[in-house]
């Protein structure tokens, strides 16, 4: 059995796994926070000199991501996300649903991270089942979505309304959106887990980043599929 | 401040609320749990004899139905319910909504007691979002209704789309359908109450019982309302 | 099955459902926290526009109220409420309890919107059970309201006993008043929703939105009754 | 520091504190739970032999009762003990309230311990907040009683209640009465640890058994008070 | 806007969403708990008759099994399954990993499900971390497959460690496998939505069932591609 | 029944409970979270003016405390106290016990607050049972107490420890110390209500000040019983 | 790197890893609930044939002991293990303590399972922190100890008195004895995680078996350390 | 019995557990979240005057460090430790795994108390399961350790892990990196305690000082037996 070998980089205050892309397709992503700019900087340029592909940085703060030393990315305040050389477009269509205005920070991570490896992302925004003409209204376009991600708080049911609409694979991202009883996302998270609607699956609380690389893994089968290897 | 008196029997085993009928518009109920038929049957003479209308015990096990020596009741199994003396139907009329089959015995409890304390019941099962045109196929039934009560289990997404829907009175009764995340209901009770559909009000799991009676007590008031006495 | 349709404003960052007025009775109710002052500013316009009855902010923060740039509102600070075109006073009156001084704000809000929305609204502070008196004093007044809502934090006990003493609904809020085992309102939403007292329905920790937008829909099946239209 | 050394029996399968009558003033009480008949046979021998006053066994199954072998002992079914050389009564008096008939059998367990070990017992069953003028009825009786114990289930509201109304030490019995978000008990347990009413102390769930150990304790410095030892 | 309408079959006890292949590529699955086996024989009918394709019972009971009357079915014991009318197999591929034996059940349900509706299902037994060469030794056959289903209780820490090997979808199924720490389940359903591995989802605990049809949404996707109809 | 009356002041923000003193020896304490300076202020005014004994406020900021306007009050930093008339020494000795120097904060409450009531209160600091030997050099001291207060947070072993060593009423206060799995006091709760040692009480969590009041109304009993009027 | 190869038996229902007693010196345990008497003979065969060294089952019901196909093991129903070729014993010595009778199984596990694997075992039962003097009375015998494992529900407390005491490693093992408030062992785990005893180390509910292998993997160095091979 | 008798220092503000190195090999470490530097200085002095051995402070602020008046300490901020008189190395070896950078603090605590009491400690960065081959790559260097420290958030799958490659003491060190459903650490807890691994000891979260202490109390058994005094 071949596992890594030489395939990380130690930089002393952090491993960097260079063996990723062979493995997941993706470098690995670089979570900021509990990172200085230094070590992000260091990572970051191990990672744009020995592995190919998008680099990214998720949950940045503004003054870290000044702070930083490597040039050529591209940092977006709304996704908290640092970019460089962001995937060319891919096959793959992934529809963000949010089902209130607050939801829509964990959207914009899942949609820059998405955009950054490559998915084509779109959103539809405060679709919430309290007016459920909304979600309806646009049935048609979720119905041609590769990949639905559906971004709710408090209770979480626009996760279940919209799978029993559609037959594609549904990503549910509780969100930490409400109060008291919501308990900061919980509620969703065990309500999406708990969902009628068949064949559901679900990532952690207010985790754009992890719908969006789950969708790649989505993507990557897809693609295979789409070019004609299924031979095995 | 005069409060009670005499209000009550004292039985030893029990101390039978007397007064509750001018309170609140009915006689105590029994709830059946922990109590010998024998206990059963002295309380419910009780209250036959000093109270006037509907006498009704809920929650007993079948055996215990049978041993009770009280003559007149009537049993049904499946709400698990006696009632003695039901009330003459009287002009509110409540709507049962079950997400699933799982939720029926809930439902069956809540339009036991609401037949029994005089409100028009009815019910349409099985409507859970998964497949939502089962639930849009009775928006208009659903329209005219004075009270909604929303029985489901899982994540408990029904409530939230009905309540949407409509703009009348709301009591969802979650239920301990489900498994694993749904954690016997508490679920479905924290997503009832995180609802994002507005004025949505919440019982207790599994409780029947309390959705007849939050729906009698705005019953009370709704009557109140038609009879014309709105002066104060 | 008709639902909704055009019945909703795109707004880019929100989807504004113009269609709740036909549906709830009210139009959409704007939730402040996880907005801008812009975005409020063009929620509020959208609905001014093309909906009629009462516009509201809630949960509005001092320095975001400041900076709307809608005129005609007017601000509460103490119930972080802005209301354009309150709503006439109709028929439907509400009565709020309060445990202690500390659940103030959150009956605030409750009467704060229930006003907007034209329910006839009164208050009675700080009738904690620790001192029952104080409750009993009120009876009277407390028998003579069409819906008492009743906040209440720590053990949230008020709300059995109040509802133990009369027959209309009865709303429960828990609040979180309270340290160490009041779970910040958990143990206050578990308790009412465990009550003793029949047919007490509960919402979600610290809403006084809720209480009042519950009252608005029994106080618009109330009135359905008092216009007479009981017919179906 | 001297502390025990000779004062424990070592049985194999258990060590009995001999030493406790000098330290708390009991023998040690034995808790049936898995301990088999011949177990119990043994503590009992050893604690009847080597140590003076009331020898109880709680929670015992009828079974396990019948096939003790420790001759003189009287068996309780209702309260699950059974008693070796009660106590005299001694002049604490101690009062139980139970808030429903489904919290009997814990009122039960304070019960018997109790008067084995010499407190003077009453109860005063079913007196629940949902009909307030029970408890009403029976204050002078409560504003007399040394010790107040309060056995409530489901949202434990008549902890709060009681101690509102007597200045007397308050020991709150947490039961499991209820369902759904009544969690076994955990709900009463917080709920009465929150308790907005002053000074109410909280013993674990279902444990009538607690309850009279705490009270035994408050006897045991009232009758050093009443003796005139007050001197240190 | 369209839905539904006449897409449903009222049985009285059920609601039987007949649209549902048109939606989700599927039929409605019957979830046997709760219901009688005239019910199940009903709905099972009702579906016989009025779609296509596959159509299924899970967890069943064998007494209700027996009781079917409904010919054609196979009863499984082991996944507690009975399939009338499987599915041809179509091309996506999804291997089954457990993490030790005794979450054997919950594989086996996933793999007759997915069977069922047409997946090419196998599964690797029983190679949880504590022994990590079982896994690794077969690298290369789960670096082949479509999708990786993880079946695992107690820490559930085989989800992380697959997923950070292969680049395919990963969906995880915590199990109640285990005792104590492990709370039924929710230890591993936390644990693997809190995974440091990037895009694993994860489904209801103990739910093989979810698990295939979250893998039967995903090959449809599949299929679509591989069918060449990416246009849109 | 009489119950009340006119015993309570009026005062818009509050309804100050005047005939506390009665029922439970005690004017109302002021708890000061939540309400202004001028509130304060107000309710200390009236329980100044219309009630006998002490007047105490706690939890009071110090800027709060500075912003008084009611004078004659002694304010103590550390316990986060102000006292008007405190108590005159009574009989009852309280020992107020912490398990470490972090529980202080909680202790000087407790301590404030029973010797403005008139609590004979003495304090033995940081005597965990982690180094065991410094609790037992206190035994004698402990042996000769009424009360005992047992103040430790993390896993609050202290409670059951010195619950075993003496025989009078113990009152365990769990505390916020600790981190982690001590889950902000609750893990401390949780331990202390489930002692092994006999006859253990638990208040609030960092509630010095339920301690208080509990042994407020065990010196009470204690009292009466001293005085002699065992008379009923 | 080189891991595992051909170390597994591939037995269709389980995976048996042959390589574990290379690794951690000791073959796999074979933990029974969920297996067969088949395949635990299986399993157990695989062992028996292709590893050294003690072959253990854990967790067995006597009905499944009965069944099983392999000869030459001992089944121990106090501990519900059943042992072949038992350890030869080593130098390190364990002592378990039991905070009471109800802690016993756990124990037996325990000692059991360490006496299999060549530990040195004694137990010291029925010493819980309510009668301290009984653990006190046993000091030079736990001081003299290499490993102490410390047995005990509900509030745990026994774990930290004992740390506190002497300097050897401590394990600390909750149990599920208890009710109520001791949420069945979760109470004892997180107090003895929370301990304010230095360096104390826990393992799962009830799990006598981890902390037998918790000390073997010590035993396995302070027996490193004792042969001299400190080299490195 | 003898225990302790002049083993402590009373300072007032602290009860100076003096007798500490005689029971544990080891001075009392002091805790500085909730002490002022005056009263650490004061303690710090005690411990160095009275005691032998190194004497640390954990988990000072920088502004605390700098405020102490004892001379001759060694602050270290990363760790949050000041050091007196560290310990000579002694013979046992201790490894410390992070899972991620985010989890380095943690480690540096149990790096720093660690070498301050004389342990031999190295630290692995950053080798959590996503990328395996890091670990993997490390097996000789953890092969050889005395005792491994595993620090890790989120699912804690690296405890699991490297405890099935290695056979000596494994303690667990669970982290509250990580969000959402990771609940502040408590999943990494409840995971790592329920270890698939065998002989997986855990404690509290973040504590990378019990971690340290934990791996003292084996030092001190592993250098007992390298000295040769295994008789008893």
């Amino acid at each position: 059995v071949r596992v890594g070998q030489s395939g990380s980089a130690e930089l002393g205050y952090a491993h960097v796994d260079l063996d990723r892309t062979r493995r997941l397709g993706l470098p690995e992503v670089v979570y900021a926070p509990g990172k200085t700019a230094a070590e992000i900087s260091g990572i970051v340029t191990a990672l744009l000199e020995r592995t190919d592909g998008p680099v990214l940085v998720t949950r940045i703060a503004p003054d870290t991501a000044d702070a930083l030393t490597v040039s050529g990315g591209r940092h977006d305040a709304a996704s908290r996300t640092v970019v460089w050389r962001p995937a060319v477009p891919r096959r793959a269509h992934v529809t963000v649903l949010t089902a209130g205005t607050s939801d829509g920070p964990v959207a914009d991570e899942a949609l820059a991270v998405g955009a950054a490896i490559g998915l084509r992302m779109q959103v539809i925004r405060d679709v919430g089942v309290a007016g459920l003409h909304r979600l309806l209204g646009h049935l048609d376009e979720i119905g041609r979505t590769d990949v639905l991600v559906v971004v709710a708080g408090m209770e979480g049911a626009l996760a279940s309304v919209a799978a029993g609409l559609v037959g594609c694979p549904v990503i549910a991202v509780p969100t930490s959106t409400g109060y008291g009883a919501s308990l900061e996302g919980v509620t969703a998270l065990l309500a999406m887990v708990s969902s009628c609607a068949n064949g559901v699956t679900v990532v952690n609380i207010d985790s754009g980043f992890s719908a969006a690389l789950a969708a790649h893994r989505l993507a990557a089968v897809i693609e295979r599929g789409r070019d004609g290897d299924g031979e095995r």
